[in-house]
């Protein structure tokens, strides 16, 4: 798929067909996510669940949609806490790489739900405990991935010129 | 340029050509932006910046290389509190944006910088007061952009195993 239409027409997917994404695939979203703009060390770590049980259960701890449980396959964006001083800072790094992750899943012809884990105090710990992390690890995201049940929109969202501001505000 | 191609070829460009971005190629960046997943409402606006003097004082107050002077244009991304509760939330939503915007700049042949605004309240301060920002506006990431003055680097990062976990942690 073309870089920029891939951009634009990313949706969030919420049922999926329970078909397993292959293996190579797999590395093509995890070089991509490995790929984002970092600054200084990179944090981010990537923990890929597909056993169904685990899954159900990481649905209900981030109080999503039960559809989500049909994806065949999830991906849990952690953050090493020892690379990076500031939480800000390694946030803005996971959260590039869960992009990435995210477009690569489209180009590729998948549908993924991104499901934010990080600030919730709650979710953090829960998520960590579920995947048995180390102390200095924090789970940021969970992607949610597979073949979506239904086509999506390819509409892109046009541009909103409200939010451009020329020459300053 | 193919998807996964751009994905895991960006790289920060420090150099540039002193050649103006074409007005469709800037919408082009924009609607890439624009249709990044956001939480709820999206926070994001846009500020476009190409007058000398104001990209010489923008690189000043981010303290960062002389060199980004040499870019013909810069983008501000900055996020409407009123819009979000949780400033964790807006940041995840405009990193989320700046990574679309810089890709999107490289799929159509642009080099590009983004530097950090938040979470550094003097960064923020004092960029806000450069663009006269209302008081709800904070000034996120400034991303200087260009005609690179040098080819970039084609190889990505290889996948680092050691950051992947199958089946937990």
């Amino acid at each position: 798929m073309e870089a920029l239409r891939a951009l634009v027409t990313r949706r969030e997917t919420a049922d999926f067909k329970t078909v397993d994404v292959p293996e190579d695939t797999q590395q093509d979203l995890l070089r991509a996510a490995m790929n984002a703009p970092a600054e200084g060390q990179k944090p981010w770590h990537f923990v890929l669940l597909s056993d169904e049980k685990i899954l159900k259960d990481l649905t209900i701890l981030v109080h999503e949609r039960d559809s989500l449980q049909t994806a065949p396959m999830s991906v849990v964006i952690c953050a090493n806490e020892m690379e990076q001083a500031s939480i800000a800072q390694w946030a803005i790094d996971c959260a590039a790489a869960t992009e990435n992750l995210v477009l690569a899943a489209h180009a590729k012809g998948l549908g993924s739900s991104w499901v934010h884990v990080f600030p919730s105090k709650e979710r953090m710990r829960t998520v960590g405990e579920l995947l048995g992390v180390p102390q200095h690890i924090t789970p940021f995201s969970v992607v949610f991935l597979g073949k979506p049940k239904k086509p999506l929109s390819k509409r892109a969202v046009p541009l909103e010129t409200e939010r451009i501001h020329l020459k300053g505000w």
